[in-house]
């Protein structure tokens, strides 16, 4: 059969896929697997391997990019492939490319389901879902833009939350952390000195989200500048409004300063 | 120990879990599940603890409400508590609240992650993450306000997609649907007439996300009034602005009017 099934990994380890995406490649005549768009530092694909007992294949950043996904493409017109993706797997956009590209060759897709950094940050965080606004990945400064520094203004001007995304090179073993993000953006603010990201700003710093250890730090980014989260994956929330229930999470779930209590609506 | 362990179930099913959810449950004293904040259509409660092996306390909306969550909190004071908690479990905002009150009463409390319905409608709406504003839920009838109207203007005008998870009381088997949403919101338009929400609006309409048969279907409002989405959980997306591939996407993977692609930027 035709077939291109995209299955998310989830967060963390070998075992953060679900019991669907295990059984889903029972029946997969090739397995590709790709731990690029996303850290899952504890991921063992020997282990991986010995759980579903079949040989994966893993893929690069260029096997995909540079020849159009041709290689996964091809093989999924000639039987039933699974393709294995950190997170939820068509967060990634460059694989939404790829999903498009094999229903025009006629393969049929499907999804199944992980876990995604995405709701992971947003549920550690104790901030309430409804109330964020765009999300926004922090480049590395080679690459930095005011990007960021926008979306944060815009989303806060509205009362909104942002999630930040920190950038990674999962190949070159290069994360983006909380501390040089900050910094990057303090940067920004100099030039642009609209009160937006200041030393006395509270945001909320996530490392390691869906281990069971994660680092979840609110503070002020005089303070989170210096803080020791840890390894990657990190992110990094900046609150709009707060709820009195949102400062109350924040304080007790992050170690917010408690004055947060006081400043709420 | 003292410990109160949420874990996400996933979507869809009782396999739609992780690995690491299912051993969570193998070193926990009680198992509590709750499945009112989220539809998950095919979960077998009985499959479920043949899976696990141990007996689960179904909970309903009154169980916490009324009692603060009394129950759970006083299992999890007494010995190692699991809840199990459809898609990703503190994205509810009730059970941040509840988290809150463990961690006040001195119960550790951790997180094993799911797919969540939000980033699982985003991955298989073909629209890209990034572009998304602030999500909202499209209540009942009986508890109309113009939140949803004014969420979704608020966002096009920054040119941003919206994300409508559509009411539900699972308690009750009742759920806002595809077709009811629109035609609520293009009552509103009606009386505020600013051109947001017409017949000629397109949107894209998802149900099922997590099965292996989602429906995934973009095209005019007046159009999808009419479209049969089937079985729930239903949600809607309102797109913003279009990247060319998200235009894409919309035609390849949902359906929608080749005309999109010469109308984007």
């Amino acid at each position: 059969m035709k077939e291109l099934v995209f299955v998310g990994l989830g967060l963390h380890n070998e075992s953060g896929v679900s019991l669907n995406g295990i059984e889903e490649t029972k029946t997969a005549d090739r397995i590709f697997l790709e731990l690029y768009t996303n850290i899952l530092p504890y991921f063992s694909i020997e282990r991986f391997e010995a759980m579903v007992g079949k040989k994966v294949q893993v893929l690069h950043r260029c096997n995909l990019e540079e020849k159009n996904g041709a290689l996964i493409l091809d093989a999924a017109e000639n039987g039933k492939t699974d393709f294995l993706v950190p997170g939820d797997p068509l967060i990634a956009t460059t694989h939404v490319t790829l999903r498009i590209e094999a229903e025009k060759r006629g393969v049929k897709t499907r999804i199944v389901h992980g876990a995604s950094i995405i709701s992971a940050v947003i549920g550690l965080s104790g901030l309430h879902n409804y109330k964020f606004g765009k999300t926004v990945t922090v480049p590395f400064p080679e690459n930095f833009s005011l990007t960021p520094y926008n979306v944060i203004a815009q989303n806060k001007k509205l009362g909104l939350h942002t999630l930040c995304l920190l950038d990674l090179k999962v190949d070159e073993k290069r994360f983006l952390n909380i501390n040089k993000a900050l910094a990057l953006l303090l940067e920004i603010e100099q030039k642009r000195n609209k009160g937006i990201i200041t030393p006395k700003t509270i945001a909320v710093g996530v490392a390691r989200a869906g281990s069971n250890n994660p680092t979840v730090k609110a503070d002020y980014l005089e303070k989170l500048l210096k803080y020791d989260f840890g390894d990657p994956p990190q992110s990094l929330v900046f609150p709009g409004e707060l709820h009195f229930m949102e400062a109350e999470a924040l304080v007790t779930l992050a170690g917010a300063p408690e004055i947060l209590r006081r400043i709420v609506k």
